[in-house]
């Protein structure tokens, strides 16, 4: 079935739905029918059936049933602004991972990335995130913050459990089900040492995430995945 | 510093190290100095250190210390053959979460893939899973199998724990330090629901990796970071 994106708050059962500009596209171009069952995302928690009506060269959806989902624990995930394409295909992983927010963190081993991570390139990783509820089936969204300054992120103190993605850290404490996270995943090349100084000495736990070292990516996956299984630990 | 491949079984104190070919066009093309200290990895549970020697065109190693690593846990990660160059990638970043050994398994899902992985192109699978291994500086490198049917692998039961990738699942059991694992991770769509049923009725446990649909790569990266840190639990 086909899952389509609503504006967030849009989704009325017994209602017409109108879809933006970029979902239309994106249903004209896979040849979608008159009556087509869809799947309906708003990212804001609501999930929804509707069947297609074309109105013309207009696509909307005559809603059947929506149900809400509760807002899923918090996970932010900062990880080192670099390469922007490597950055917006992990924006997409994490979200399938429960990323509820992503910040990019300029670094000293970021600055000279030529195709880092900047203010003006973030909307196309944003739409890129949002896209990736469909494939994901997520409710929710995944925000996507401006990049921000490692000594500014730390002197912000996020709440909750505070996790170091590190080699040489331990294996992951537990975390109850619904307690708040964030992770911090050094760019290509890591942290300097003095930066890695800088965020221990700000009482970040460092976690250990494999029995190797991980390119950023791998790490920041196989963070949001530890994660999840520290919440979920006894269920099996 | 730079790290070099040495042929399995070569690394001994004391001795010179001829190069593969290959490794020495790399340190070629990166412009490697006489004298320049090297990290030495054989993939067969030698690691050491040396300095680079020219001989006229020919590049070799003065092998200073050599040390020996315990074989690790056996982790098989048995995955859809699709698309060779996805999988190739998704080689690569097994490798870094502690994968022994991977299978690429034929299903239904995958015997239209134009690009699918096969037995001729699995030459590259590995060169690329052994070369994964100076990134990661780990000792033991990881096989790659030939192609198999599913039901060929399901006939031939694996041993130890076997978990099958499932979005239905519960989270991870807990698994001994050194016990061996098999997880199973379907193909891009999926398993069909046939083969989802063959593979429950032959005592896979399904396991859930995330809140969400997982793409399959993204599953079997979740897959061993989960095996990883059900070893180590409680030892943060």
């Amino acid at each position: 079935m086909i899952t389509v994106l609503a504006t967030p708050g849009t989704l009325v059962a017994g209602a017409e739905l109108a879809l933006e500009e970029e979902e239309q596209h994106h249903l004209t171009v896979r040849r979608a029918r008159e009556g087509e069952a869809v799947m309906l995302l708003d990212g804001a928690g609501c999930r929804g059936t509707g069947q297609l009506r074309w109105a013309g060269k207009v696509l909307s959806v005559a809603v059947d049933r929506v149900s809400r989902e509760p807002r899923p624990p918090a996970v932010t995930l900062a990880v080192g602004a670099g390469d922007r394409e490597r950055f917006a295909l992990l924006a997409e992983q994490a979200v399938q991972l429960g990323a509820t927010r992503i910040v990019p963190i300029e670094t000293d081993r970021t600055a000279n990335v030529a195709t880092r991570v900047r203010e003006g390139t973030l909307d196309k990783v944003r739409r890129r995130s949002r896209e990736a509820l469909k494939q994901c089936s997520a409710a929710w969204e995944c925000a996507v913050a401006e990049c921000v300054g490692l000594e500014q992120f730390l002197a912000e103190a996020p709440q909750g459990a505070c996790w170091l993605a590190d080699h040489a850290g331990s294996a992951a404490p537990s975390l109850g089900v619904s307690d708040t996270l964030t992770v911090l995943v050094g760019p290509e090349g890591g942290f300097t040492a003095t930066e890695r100084d800088r965020i221990l000495s700000a009482a970040w736990v460092p976690v250990a995430l494999g029995p190797h070292i991980l390119r950023y990516e791998t790490a920041a996956l196989a963070a949001l995945s530890t994660a999840w299984q520290a919440r979920h630990r006894g269920d099996g």
